[in-house]
């Protein structure tokens, strides 16, 4: 049931799920026309539930998956347009999820007596305080320090939206967090920074982050997030993590491995290219340098990044100090020819059939551009992908949960890149049948990652 | 026997409670003289446990009531030299019910299946953040801003311990959120802001107040708490409330309602002296003056706040306009003579009895000072006050869960004058039998105070 249910969502990109309530007439066939008719508006049915007997009718409540508000205006007006069949409510199901957000803060045990609240409070408190001002690493111990991450955004590159701001940011900082507590035990907290300049986000970041035992940052914009991850990083004595960068990059590695494997190749032998250079892009061309590739070139919207291509930021230019080692250059057409992988996080359709024909032999294409990618899978493989795989089975939130959790525990300073390999390497490993990833609802997976970090990170 | 145990943190403000598992020889008279030799050396004895036995001994959790360290050693010690007795462990109860701290984030419903991830997370979550970036309002009700408070603090006035900066602080403001979380359903996080410059705090807290319904300040020494309040207030379109301030004086308000009532007087008919024109004690004046307290006098360490006297700060100058309308002059002596109404918010020992003896017929002392008070119940007793309390039987904890979840659900901009006064006369009302107050822990008194809060705020 699960899977197809999930099946439809992909297909469709049903990011908008409707439960329909509606009262019927109590007579054969009038379910089937309704039913009918949804399927000619190309809606995906889900569940269909009576909720009530009347004495003509019955009320149902029947689930539908739309691609957007269009299609939900067209099924809507299906239905309204049944005979013998009266909508009663719409409850947009997405939306309610997020009603009062997903996470809250609650106790470890209850404060039932007032011995418990003259501990956890006054007069009992005023001792923790005491030992902490003695000996501010007794935090990690006796407050939630080291349970705790805030998630930093700006909201300047926010999914695939871009700069809305803070404040529409926070459901998808509330989301990681609600994925943090349920795979990794992890309390997270929302931290939205209410500026576009960098200097002042390091600054209001720097100022209160005592109470965190990790920073994430999360949906800002490149090239900041990488001066406003270093800068962090160098303030403070946690581990700065930009997910959008070194998240992604892991999860991406850990694919990658398993792809290597299938096709019976070693990291060290294959020629990579990466097309975008923003935050994944980057992160992602140095983590595979890191797994021992020696050979990765990455090319933005200008060109191929290479040492002493003008117009390069700052950060573009250590990027070409780390990759492209034969000096190559030009354009997509260069980067790509006889590679034997290509990594796509940039735009739709970026990535035509003819250069998948250019590609060294038995090719793996990670075509990983949201919503719509950079080549479709049918097409790769038609053009001779051996591997080809867009996004959607590249879930990007496989990586942070255990990265995090192992970090905490460890008490790390930073999340180093053997920490990130040994994350990958366990992604990999974990993966189970075709799949080149594990199932994030598997909770071994992530306690099997933390496991990894914590090691790594001794 | 949890009044008991609370009748002992209370009799010797213990703050350090014990768990010492002890083994036994098994022989009749063993037992009785650990206790006797516990007893000997002053510790109040809670519960004894039987946690092993062994071939010829038994294992034994022994609680004890200890008011510091001192004592702690000399218990132990008494413990350590009875005979056929041996320590196994020491358990500092306090600190470990603050290890980990005492709060978590969790989600509100499980995400155990890829639906649940997908509405909660993406694609699900970008049109959430869409309808957010074209109608932020739709904040409070689909995130957790409406649910959620920041507890911020600098660490400049902690308790009693004064400027132990902000980590130090971090239980406290843990404890107050695991109080709202267990009294009021509200998620709080606590926010520490390493500066001391009001400004920057003031700056801090404006650029990372967006996902938040509201902002309590806390332990921020005066008189910066007063102007990093009001010009928080200013900038954000939230609740800014200074609980040492407000909340304090909402709990001493209620607290006097009932002296007063109990005594056959109104608010209007009596004169009042506060002693202590901090956080505490400006807030508390003006808090019995919106109530209808005419005549109340505020005196400092120099003195009767007045108008025109030279070297008051700005807040002291607002003060003197509100209170004090003839226009007193002096110290101490003069604030208190012949008035009905003594509270103290300021140091040890500060009221001697014979001042007492100088305030109108049947006086009500009110002794705030932690943890050592003006004046003794027993001596003020003696020296004529009806009714005398001091700060255990004063829990300033009682009024902000229910504040704060009346303020969220009316989604109000700020906490009202009237909102304080519904909360004290809530508060008033629910207190039982003799007390001046109502039980902590009885949870239908917080929601009666937001009940009273919501209606007030609309």
């Amino acid at each position: 049931m699960e899977r197809s249910t999930t099946d439809w969502l992909e297909r469709y990109h049903a990011a908008l799920i409707l439960t329909v309530r509606v009262r019927l007439l109590d007579r054969a066939g009038t379910l089937a026309e309704l039913l009918r008719r949804i399927g000619d508006a190309c809606t995906p049915i889900g569940d269909v539930r009576i909720v009530g007997t009347e004495r003509d009718t019955k009320v149902r409540d029947v689930q539908l998956f739309c691609t957007d508000e269009h299609h939900r205006d067209a099924v809507l007006e299906a239905i309204d347009s049944t005979e013998d069949v009266e909508i009663v409510s719409v409850t947009d199901e997405v939306l309610e999820s997020h009603r009062g957000g997903p996470i809250e803060t609650v106790t470890r045990e209850r404060l039932d007596t007032t011995m418990k609240l003259r501990m956890v409070y006054t007069p009992g408190v005023a001792r923790v305080c005491e030992l902490l001002a003695e000996r501010p690493e007794a935090a990690w111990s006796y407050t939630g320090k080291g349970e705790r991450v805030a998630i930093v955004t700006n909201g300047t590159a926010v999914l695939g939206l871009g700069d809305i701001g803070p404040l529409a940011a926070l459901p998808v900082m509330e989301g990681k967090a609600a994925i943090l507590a349920e795979f990794a035990g992890v309390s997270a907290e929302p931290l939205l920074v209410d500026s576009r300049d960098p200097d002042e986000v390091v600054d209001v970041v720097a100022k209160c982050a005592l109470s965190y035992g990790l920073i994430q940052l999360e949906d800002i914009a490149a090239p900041a997030c990488f001066e406003i991850e270093r800068r962090l990083a160098d303030r403070l004595d946690v581990p700065v993590f930009h997910d959008d960068q070194h998240g992604t990059a892991t999860v991406v590695a850990a694919g990658l491995l398993n792809a290597l494997d299938r096709t019976d190749r070693s990291p060290e032998e294959v020629r990579v290219a990466v097309l975008g250079a923003g935050a994944a892009g980057s992160a992602i061309a140095r983590m595979l340098v890191d797994l021992g590739v020696d050979d990765v070139v990455v090319c933005d919207s200008t060109g191929i990044v290479a040492r002493g291509r003008s117009g390069m930021n700052p950060w573009k230019e250590e990027l070409a100090e780390v990759t492209n080692r034969d000096g190559l250059e030009g354009g997509l057409d260069e980067a790509i020819r006889d590679r034997h992988v290509f990594i796509g996080v940039s735009r739709p359709n970026a990535l035509p059939p003819r250069l998948v024909r250019t590609m060294a032999d038995r090719p793996i294409v990670f075509a990983l551009a949201n919503p719509v990618s950079e080549i479709g899978v049918h097409e790769a493989t038609e053009a001779g992908a051996e591997i080809a795989i867009d996004g959607r089975s590249m879930n990007n939130a496989l990586a942070f949960p255990g990265l995090f959790r192992g970090a905490l525990d460890a008490r790390a300073r930073c999340i180093s890149t053997e920490m990130k390999l040994a994350a990958a390497r366990t992604l990999a490993a974990a993966a189970g049948g075709d799949s080149l990833l594990p199932d994030m609802l598997d909770r071994a997976v992530h306690r099997a990652v933390a496991a990894a970090v914590r090691a790594a990170a001794r």
